[in-house]
């Protein structure tokens, strides 16, 4: 259950340093043996941040720190540990953020309102945060601009392999960088999926402004992928923005309709989706990345509705597993919606071939295309109602025996 | 994958005859080889039905002729098939329909409109009603009021054992019986679960009053029962009351509130709930029978949300499938579920084991006990969320390789 998704990236991207980011890496033995599981990251002064987190109502501790602290709009310090997401422990989990973000900022010689946290792991064990206070010096002492792989690697539960995306923009007559880690649907028993996401850039950009890209950027990224329905209680997007970029001349953005960011904005988006592909890519057990297009839909919300119950269905996504173009399952994936739909003029396609048509079995198409189509790693069904213009898209992966047996064989 | 469901009951029932109803069963060879696949079932005049199908936005052509035909009340037949489900058939769907039930109503003696109609199995194909012509006049000479077994046996798809129930109850001076029948959530390939359950009862019962009954009576029977969160483009539940009773002395019930209906109402639910139990286990490679009880919430709804996005949750699914109290992922579902819980007032049960308590692991819970739990082929998971009054139950069943298996291996 270790072994590289089959539908991992063939590289990991070249990440260049983002100015005014370090960060270091280190083993504080929260759960694991034999490898890093905490990230430092150290922000220069006047870094703004902005940040997106699960819709839980029951959400972490470290969720519930990072809200809080998000009113300043500013960040020096990120802490983030995995082994133990810090997740449904009472009073003692505030106590472990609290701590956690003390010994930050005495190391980084900042105010604990301006570190910030995300935990992923066990949930339900109180987090020892005291195990952070032996390598916290190091960790700044260590901090540097290149190791981007080894703040991937620090982060991951079960992820098969590092998720890591980068890319760069024009703000004004500058170019700007915005890198980017995020683990994804990894679990360690016993707990559940969590997603965590950490976006970088030198661009000086405002945090209001940084929070309302990222909240629009996660809308067709992060909130767009869906391993098997379940939200974890830690899910956290968060973006940095250091404005080291303003010494090379770039503006500094103070609206978010300002018609200077649109680069940003297309590169920031891109960095956004690509990680949540990857999170896709790496779903467990996944051997299918599955795109669900749904367009002629009544509006893009009711698409979106749509295409999520296709995408989290069980019956569609074993019939992937099983290479079968089983267009009937997505027509009752579509029919549980409860979305606008009129079966009589619904068609589906598998890839290029277009296997209903108006309500019915297309007039013959050709079953070994179909066939020969599902056997690819990476299956795209598109559905058109016929009602509007309402069109969305989704990203997910087929549901295994894997999945079953990663998130199941504890006991056997 | 047609082994005997672990948890299928310990004895069929005994089913007594319902006066007013005759049936039997044929193979017309819709799909299947060596085994029956349609049951005509014949009502004494005078009988009234009722009816409640799929919410699907894309239901089977059956289903919308059913819909149509309730609206007088009577019924004289009914004809179910297995091997085809006669859904996404477009025109030719109702051409087969309308086929079906002139069939019937020339064996019958009767008008088309008062025969009933479902149908299971592969969805998309044209279903050819024309084969029902062969068998019907010897289904009419051959009905008789014992074969209810054969009837259970001839509606299933890949359920591992018939499901049958009866009950008796008290009306006015008179016993009547209530009897039903119920598939459930099997697959065809290519074609999606489907739940149809029949229900049959000499009570002189008026068909508004029938329909109260079975809508009210389904809200915590079939409408509390999941599998995989799938709902079928073809569920459906029918009753009929043939009034065979009233010679017997019943009286005949008019109004909804007559207090007289206290009895048959209980024995009528009894029967909906244990065919709905029945088939949760029986659900697709379910090892374990799951209840999910949720109390504390703001409203019973809000308490029936909670408990499906728990009992819906693949995690939680593969959790009981792997023997593991995995309150964490528990903790998780109730957080998605958007409906009000406070993480800190929450406390999760395991059968009689307290593992969580007001937002964080119960002390010193005996793991040892929990554990032997979770070996048992029934779970009861119980969730109080320490907000209001709100109380509600589901059933479902633990996720399973062997689903994936069922749902999955077409090309394997």
């Amino acid at each position: 259950m270790t072994h590289l998704s089959p539908l991992a990236p063939a590289r990991l991207p070249d990440m260049p340093p983002v100015a005014g980011v370090r960060f270091a890496t280190a083993s504080a033995g929260i759960r694991y043996k034999d490898r890093t599981d905490v990230l430092l990251a150290l922000f220069d002064k006047g870094t703004s941040v902005a940040g997106v987190f699960t819709m839980s109502r029951c959400p972490s501790a470290p969720v519930e720190w990072c809200r809080a602290k998000l009113k300043s709009g500013q960040a020096r310090g990120l802490v983030v540990n995995s082994g133990n997401a810090n997740a449904f422990t009472g009073r003692s989990g505030h106590s472990a953020t609290r701590l956690t973000a003390d010994l930050a900022a005495k190391a980084i010689g900042c105010r604990p309102g301006h570190v910030f946290l995300a935990s992923t792991g066990v949930i339900g064990e109180p987090l020892d945060a005291g195990k952070f206070a032996a390598v916290m010096d190091g960790l700044c002492a260590r901090a540097a601009s290149e190791p981007w792989l080894d703040a991937a690697k620090a982060i991951m539960t079960t992820d098969t392999f590092p998720k890591l995306a980068t890319a760069t923009a024009q703000l004004g007559s500058a170019s700007v960088t915005i890198n980017g880690i995020a683990k994804g649907a990894g679990m360690i028993a016993p707990d559940m999926a969590t997603m965590l996401a950490f976006v970088f850039t030198d661009a000086p950009i405002a945090a209001d402004v940084l929070q309302k890209l990222t909240a629009r950027g996660v809308a067709d990224s992060f909130n767009a992928v869906t391993i098997d329905g379940d939200t974890s209680t830690s899910d956290t997007l968060l973006a940095f923005a250091t404005g080291a970029a303003a010494e090379r001349g770039a503006p500094r953005i103070a609206r978010a309709n300002d018609p200077r960011l649109a680069s940003f904005r297309q590169a920031f988006e891109w960095v956004l989706a690509n990680l949540a592909e990857q999170v896709a890519r790496d779903g467990e057990g996944a051997r299918k990345l599955v795109e669900i297009v749904v367009e002629g839909a009544v509006s893009k919300s009711s698409a979106r509705k749509i295409a999520l119950s296709i995408a989290n269905s069980p019956l569609v996504k074993t019939a992937i597993a099983g290479e079968d173009a089983n267009w009937g399952r997505v027509v009752m994936a579509v029919g549980k919606a409860g979305e606008p739909a009129d079966r009589d003029r619904l068609s589906i396609w598998f890839g290029p071939v277009r296997v209903a048509y108006k309500g019915a079995r297309a007039p013959a198409y050709d079953e070994a295309e179909v066939s020969a189509y599902m056997k690819g790693p990476e299956i795209a069904i598109k559905v058109a109602i016929g009602l509007g213009r309402g069109r969305d898209r989704v990203l997910t992966c087929d549901l295994t025996k894997e999945y079953v047996a990663i998130n199941g064989d504890y006991r056997s």
